[in-house]
């Protein structure tokens, strides 16, 4: 075995890494015998020279390796999740996991808190009263296993190697790298003790990969890498170029993916939902193909299933399930400031990136990652692309702690509308489907 | 002001960076503002993107500035010294920096230590009893006014972002990097408060650089970014090829170097250190061209003043000047053994990587930075390459400590001798000379 050294060295040369070399640095790194500062020089050379999928597999591995693996054989059934890149409004986990768990497949989920200017899971859902997303990973295999559901943060046992490696790359410009993306996402949900799981690539203006070239190496990545760790993946390519829905901030997002399960919600994230939930059913083998899939989903939303297991779900988290039915018991913000239109025209675009930063102004996000969300904060849009509007109509209210708070972000949140003389249709939800 | 994680972006995605981002990295190092794992991950982007000469420029004078520029206005004259990039029984420093100073050129001179498979000139001096490598900067100065010439260690004041960072680029494969190293030896260099600078700068199987190209890049980078922080600067690319001179340990090799001040010595060791003298002499002023510069220089070792420097020097430094004339008061190892050829032919090569280790094996040099070094042993060559030898005739002989130390490199010690049926003459001592 070479040197840690030369193993650093042997990535900066562009070679490629033997899985065990992978594996020195990571065992190295957790038991304090690599420096930090040796990890960071080895992971800019990954950056700048890239990794086969051989590496990348080995590097989740490694990293998964690094801490506990879950142990869900206790659960019967394929178990599958779902894991998004992240974007702007993207409430879908909320309303997917409880509806695939309805249909027969058990949904064990670790999820993220936001930042940047993307929301997190964990974060929307603490917008419950009383609701836990700390549960030890013993009760969340007993809630996986007796509910169909559980969504929980990452534990200090799950892939702490990924913990450390992502802090080191968030500071030294590393975090935009294909193969450390792939390896710390797969790391994570392999972790969770998982069979199968759906990938949403977003791409577009509020998504990390602004690029659909890149989005889509990303999905094939992930797709290649989570097959040669024995799982099967498929991964969907989605648009963001706009916010999902029609509300961003935590109390606002979890009201909308409630109304998902009560056969209400916005059209653009109910198909999102139905296209990752499909994929799901299949991949638990609970569905033939995607019509069959479709037609048990939509049977669960109107038979009422689906919102019973998201209650029993909430309940079995400490929070007051009464909420999945009565929207109003959700926090609200004192003050809401309406955002209207200067100018006649058809609604051409709306910008996620400036709408998912308003809102982290407002204090629905974090700039820093031990700081506080407030829950009711947020941005609801009343209008969408394709939307013919007169000069003073409202195009999206503030939900905001103070009017100056909602002042502040007026002009933002305005100027995210584009509002022109004629309209052209707005791009597919859907931009592709990856598989092996 | 970029950010410091954008300015760590900025090489990555291969960019020049303005002065004033580089002047932040290393002012935020200093200050800790900037941690080790982020200057690791720029070291790493700067070995794979490069930098050009105002990069290094700027480096250079960034890590110059984070500690004292030594003071010299109070002595007279055109300051001059000489760095080697370290090769093999590489001696010169001990007898040129007195010979120089006879000439009337001031010679300022912070040299190192031994590390890797070379030695170091402040190991060299301290084989002499009494002396002391750690006089203060105001001494340092005072002997160089006085005497014509000093040579200390680089103190806590020069330059300590140098030492930081090359402390990180030791574990983390950053060594080898052109521009990382011309940062490095001028930072040092400059902060003697030099006005002009000689490089001695070594290629071949005993030097850091083995390849002519790479040995040729690094001296006009030198040149250049030296020229361009306002010094006058020549290099020579010299032959290691083969051990310079006859002797390779701290005792032997102060011994030899003595030697060239009593008009003996080598003719390689002789020679090179008159082509260096001359540059010095030139650039110091003193001489018009190099044939009047090496009458110069040979007038200084035939009247003795040469010697005379040099003990005054070793008295200014608190050791025993009597060494300089009589070298029997240098340590001597208590076991020599000989090596002999094992079959007759023509000595055409000498490896001086090979009897490199081999004297570290016996204990003059040292693989980690905090060993001290025995004085006395080393490795004393009975041929030179062009010799005609019958078997069993001696081709080195081992100083060592006991007959087991000396016994245990002996095979290697042979080993590093080719003997063949026909010669062929050597590489010449200077391959080129770079300047403006």
């Amino acid at each position: 075995m070479p040197s840690l050294v030369e193993i650093i060295a042997t990535k900066r040369d562009g070679h490629e890494h033997a899985p065990a070399e992978i594996q020195r640095l990571v065992s190295a790194l957790v038991a304090g015998e690599l420096a930090d500062y040796q990890m960071t020089a080895w992971l800019m050379a990954v950056f700048l020279r890239g990794m086969t999928d051989a590496e990348t597999n080995a590097l989740t591995d490694a990293m998964l390796r690094s801490g506990e693996v879950l142990d869900l054989s206790a659960v019967p059934g394929v178990k599958v999740d779902k894991h998004s890149t992240g974007g702007v409004g993207d409430k879908v986990s909320i309303c997917l996991a409880p509806l695939v768990a309805a249909c027969g497949v058990p949904v064990p989920m670790v999820s993220g808190r936001g930042l940047g200017h993307t929301g997190g899971t964990l974060d929307k859902l603490e917008a419950i009263p009383g609701f836990r997303v700390d549960l030890d990973t013993k009760t969340f295999a007993e809630t996986v296993r007796t509910v169909g559901t559980s969504m929980i943060g990452q534990t200090a046992e799950i892939a702490p190697a990924d913990k450390r490696i992502y802090a080191l790359r968030d500071v030294t410009a590393t975090v935009e790298c294909i193969p450390l993306i792939v390896a710390s996402i797969l790391s994570k949900k392999l972790a969770e003790g998982i069979d199968a799981l759906v990938l949403d690539v977003k791409v577009g203006r509020g998504a990390f990969m602004k690029d659909e070239a890149r989005a889509r190496a990303l999905a094939e990545a992930l797709v290649r890498v989570g097959n040669r760790a024995g799982k099967k993946v498929v991964a969907l390519l989605t648009d963001m170029s706009a916010p999902l829905g029609l509300t961003i901030g935590n109390a606002l997002e979890t009201a909308e993916a409630f109304e998902v399960l009560h056969g209400k919600g916005p059209d653009d994230l109910v198909a999102l939902t139905l296209a990752l939930g499909a994929e799901m059913l299949i991949l638990g083998k609970k569905a033939k193909n995607a019509a069959d899939a479709e037609k048990q989903l939509r049977k669960a939303i109107e038979s009422g299933k689906a919102a019973d297991v998201m209650r029993r779900m909430v309940a079995a988290h400490h929070g007051d399930a009464r909420v999945v039915d009565e929207l109003d018991r959700l926090p609200k913000a004192p003050v809401i400031v309406d955002v209207n239109a200067e100018r006649a025209g058809w609604v051409t675009a709306i910008d996620p990136l400036e709408l998912g930063l308003s809102s982290i102004q407002l204090g629905a996000g974090r700039t820093r990652a031990d700081q506080a969300v407030l829950p009711d904060v947020g941005i609801v849009l009343a209008v969408t692309r394709g939307t013919k509007v007169k000069k003073g109509v409202t195009l999206a209210r503030v939900h905001a702690r103070t009017r100056q708070a909602a002042k502040a972000i007026e002009g933002r949140v305005r100027g995210a509308f584009t509002i022109a003389d004629a309209t052209f249709p707005p791009p597919p939800l859907v931009l592709a489907r990856v598989d092996a």
